[in-house]
């Protein structure tokens, strides 16, 4: 069949038959197809729809365009998290210890960051020497050792959806709910689960701004994942301030590392509120408790008594990296970056944040990646001081920019604060949990 | 602007701005666009369409994007002929040195053949050392001289053009209108015309197979000419069998010499009816004749007194062709090639003939392209002895093919014909004229 004929399909409105899509999928992978064909046909599928069943045969395509990993050697019940991305957003680092310490195995494939968003890859890699691109051999030993591992997508994993996200990403055809199923749910469902738990995030630094968008991604995920044979649930999360006390790579780190310490300065935030969310729901899940409430306290207690901690310590070592970080995680600061106090420009309480704008000024600072094969500066950060609601005097921190070369930034992170006379609500952490539970 | 805010605007149907159209045109020329990119959009256009104002800005930044013929300097009126392709579709290489032979000049840029149709320059190389790549200087040198030249499209007429058309045909997305209106019209309009006649093609062999879809694409190309202050009328013909007596490339320029010799065994055809009908009308947009009944007598004239002939024998001279061909057009015949025989399978009328598979039948033989770089084998041809209507024996031939090796072309060509026991209706040649005239 000629690509023709399946894009004039397509173009024309009509659904695709199974094996066209397969076809399609093929031609990604051989190179049968060039870009532009599947371009144009990504763009059609995006103004003319893709109906359930050509949605669910395309994330079925995609993840057998490459290897589905086999842990059935793991005497461990396997399960996962994704985050939809955010500024701030954490939690991977802690839910995979947390989990594993709870006798759950965690296979983590991740991402480097992209946009304003970050990347569990990418914040790794701050720990010196830590190796983010193993093995699938190498990864499925250190699952087995010591109960997670996180690493890049390889070529094997899911190879159509590598190709087809590059030119989604430069072709204005990112946000389209079948299509962004089948990428996601194509890589994840490639681990091998019994459990997912997805992260789907709403607010000003989220992919998804709003809450009935995000909803729905999370709802089409949760039965794509279920129809596949995984047990899984979504938690909509509030992603209209950064997520915890720090943005950036080395710093994420930091944080994550002293709530495993039980700092007293670093526990009480959202970042380990939502990570006890999500870690709880994936034990759950997994079987290891009947109650969700269960999961919960067996969380916390995985967190409170320094397990996570030496979980995540074993998972250095086995990766490469150098363990004495948890000891001592002021190491991740390097010499020779500036801490610059950026001053709250009135008084008033903190009435929203603009996440996307904060999530960008660190980007162009060498924070993050405009282009996937950007370098990173791992020691440029955001402490967030002020979270939204906070009462403040002009000339007090909102925050604290570490960088080499500040630039106009300081003033971006700074217009991002808006201020107002009185408290204005403050949207919930969790704002919903797909199905209701 | 990044391509991306471009594409996504279209994409989600809305209007685009002249500079946002400019903005992409130039992206085309420069490689400023991915071709990936560049096939979303024209996918994104395709489905969600281009009004009138957008169509008529892709067709001026398309036709600006290269250079624009001058020949003010040429003291006669300007006019040139384009069709929307067709099988056996000679009247190209009747049409210039008659109208020429009338006082009007033909600065003619034409193609080569793709797919079942023919293509005017590959036409004309069959003719000994004639020369289908024109600088533009030659080109007009040659205008100025014998009053017509038939050249290629050089890379700087319409650029932009070239490269959209390669993407639409490998991504399924020719068939729209306002593409194809801004396609041909952008070449058109850069040869500095005085007056434009169309002949739109409809039936079995023709691009545009139903009478309406001709209609519109006529009315919308006439529009725009008239709108670039070009006089413009389109002739919708007819297409459902091969045109005039021959269908190949030696033995179409065979037929239009023995035409233009008055030889009396090919002057009475379809062929010399189309071309009177366009070359008068030509004759009459020009201004030389008032009415198109003076004007058609002029075309006739000078076919009938072999002026058109002796242009047409200059060109071939200034082209650096051999011009003994006008003398002798046998000479056209290669000799190694095999002369078959096709027969009616049956006793009745021709009652219809599909002329797509005619033409697809000459290009599996080597006499067209499947793809722009295919070589051509000049020499393989088809005569057609049984034109519509036809009353036939089982067993008298249909026509006679042309070729070296005949693979399954018999078969193919016999089961075009269809036969019936009583004469079925035969389209008119000319189907319509546009404005009614």
């Amino acid at each position: 069949m000629r690509p023709q004929e399946i894009i004039e399909k397509k173009r024309d409105g009509f659904e695709l038959a199974p094996e066209e899509i397969a076809e399609f999928v093929r031609g990604v992978c051989t190179g049968g197809w060039a870009d532009y064909q599947i371009a144009a046909l990504v763009m059609a599928m995006f103004i003319r729809g893709l109906n359930e069943a050509e949605g669910e045969t395309l994330t079925r395509e995609m993840l057998y365009s490459g290897e589905v990993l086999d842990f059935s050697d793991i005497d461990m019940p396997k399960a996962d998290k994704h985050s939809t991305g955010g500024v701030g957003d954490k939690t991977s680092l802690l839910i995979a210890p947390l989990v594993a310490a709870c006798g759950v195995a965690v296979p983590m494939i991740s991402g480097r960051g992209l946009g304003h968003t970050g990347g569990t890859l990418d914040k790794l890699e701050s720990i010196s020497g830590y190796n983010v691109n193993l093995s699938t051999d190498d990864f499925r030993k250190i699952v087995k050792r010591c109960g997670f591992a996180m690493t890049g997508q390889t070529e094997r994993i899911a190879p159509a959806d590598k190709k087809i996200y590059a030119l989604r990403d430069a072709t204005a055809t990112v946000p389209y709910i079948p299509l962004i199923v089948a990428s996601i749910m194509s890589k994840k469902l490639a681990e091998g689960l019994d459990a997912l738990v997805l992260d789907v995030k709403t607010g000003s630094g989220a992919f998804m701004e709003k809450l009935d968008d995000a909803r729905q991604l999370a709802s089409k995920m949760v039965e794509t994942g279920e129809k596949f044979g995984v047990k899984t649930q979504a938690v909509i999360s509030d992603m209209s301030q950064p997520l915890g006390q720090y943005v950036g790579n080395a710093v994420e780190v930091y944080e994550c590392i002293r709530i495993m310490r039980c700092d007293e300065s670093a526990v009480a935030t959202a970042t380990v509120d939502l990570s006890l969310e999500l870690a709880s729901r994936m034990i759950w899940l997994a079987g290891v408790e009947d109650t969700l409430k269960d999961s919960r306290e067996l969380a916390a207690h995985a967190l409170a008594t320094g397990l996570a901690l030496e979980k995540f310590r074993l998972n250095i070592e086995c990766q490469g990296g150098d363990p004495s970080v948890c000891d001592n995680p002021e190491k991740l600061f390097e010499t020779g970056v500036n801490r610059i106090e950026i001053k709250s420009s009135r008084t008033g309480f903190v009435s929203s944040i603009d996440t996307l704008a904060i999530g960008n000024a660190l980007v162009e600072l060498g924070g993050g990646r405009r282009l996937a094969h950007d370098a990173i500066d791992h020691a440029v950060g955001f402490e967030c001081v002020a979270p939204l609601g906070a009462e403040l005097k002009e000339g007090d921190p909102v925050g604290v920019l570490y960088c080499r070369n500040e630039g106009d930034a300081v003033r971006k992170i700074s217009d991002a604060y808006s201020f107002d006379d009185a408290v204005s609500d403050i949207p919930e952490l969790v704002r919903d949990v797909i199905p209701a539970t």
